[in-house]
């Protein structure tokens, strides 16, 4: 199907704003009809999100880490993730953030997806991975702006939580979404 | 139990950068330890996603909104949704985002959560409803630099298609988690 009466082409970009964890972009657009408009772009590195599965005597159980989130300005019981260093592959990265956020190592690491964390405002990806077949190092590796409690949810609970305090992360929503239907063989 | 271990305390606010989409601030919050950092934050109105669910001979159908995104540069297919007016109610704004990018109007509005879009870096929630009992009333009302098409796709079709182009929207991927977990009596 021809989707040209949708698509836009960027004519102008330039940097209005940067971070250290991103960097803003004023830009210029000309719509499918001729005419040009605005447009604020945020720019990032990608992201990685891992899914940590552990098999326990009381069933399967997420692994994830409660810190304190300050867009939100609240704590946030998340999969572990975060940015991918330059020049690493996104396989790596996951593995990385693994380790460093829980101690724990992943025997095996399966891609469920990737996805835009906001395709209306920002350019960047992150890629989900869930991680299986656990081991724990006891070695965490945190950033000096990290404080991180590292704990274990039964995936019930973590289903029925999300969308409630202190499931509140869309990303992590997102990707919980790519493990259901990997879940159900989609 | 207690997270005062984890929990950070914002001591200033300034704002850098505005755009009729969202704003930034630089800001000093204090670290559990008491040292100080710096963070930036992006602040904007809160948005509502809306699911609507179509009963078809063909079996259940999502009504989704094909549209070009400015940060991904890339077409996106995904639900209805956008920015709450000054003063709307959640409710009222996800009625209004569904009828004015698809002519569709809802009987039967359910809230399935509420998430923050990414609580690392950004300030405000998503609201998440579930449409029901939907009538069609060919008016669509697009803003003028919104170029959408509306079409009606098989739940199975995009429950597979997650985390694969046009299904890039993490956003939306998270709304489908908290339907997903709805369904499931969660």
């Amino acid at each position: 199907m021809n989707h040209a009466h949708l698509t836009w082409k960027e004519i102008e970009k330039k940097q209005a704003y940067s971070c250290r964890v991103f960097s803003v972009h004023d830009t210029l657009s000309q719509a499918p009809d001729g005419s040009i408009k605005t447009f604020s772009v945020i720019d990032a590195p990608d992201w990685a999100i891992v899914i940590p599965v552990l098999e326990t005597e009381g069933g399967l159980k997420f692994l994830m880490v409660r810190q304190w989130r300050h867009g939100s300005r609240t704590l946030s019981l998340e999969f572990p993730g975060g940015v991918l260093e330059p020049g690493e592959s996104e396989e790596d990265g996951a593995r990385r953030e693994l380790a460093e956020e829980t101690g724990w190592l992943a025997a095996q690491i399966i891609k469920l997806g990737e996805l835009s964390p906001n395709p209306a405002i920002m350019s960047n990806r992150v890629h989900v991975y869930l991680a299986k077949d656990l081991t724990y190092t006891g070695k965490q590796d945190l950033d000096d702006d990290e404080y991180v409690d590292v704990e274990q949810i039964p995936i019930e609970e973590v289903l029925k939580g999300m969308g409630k305090e202190p499931y509140i992360h869309a990303l992590m929503a997102s990707a919980l979404c790519l493990y259901l239907a990997f879940g159900s063989g989609a």
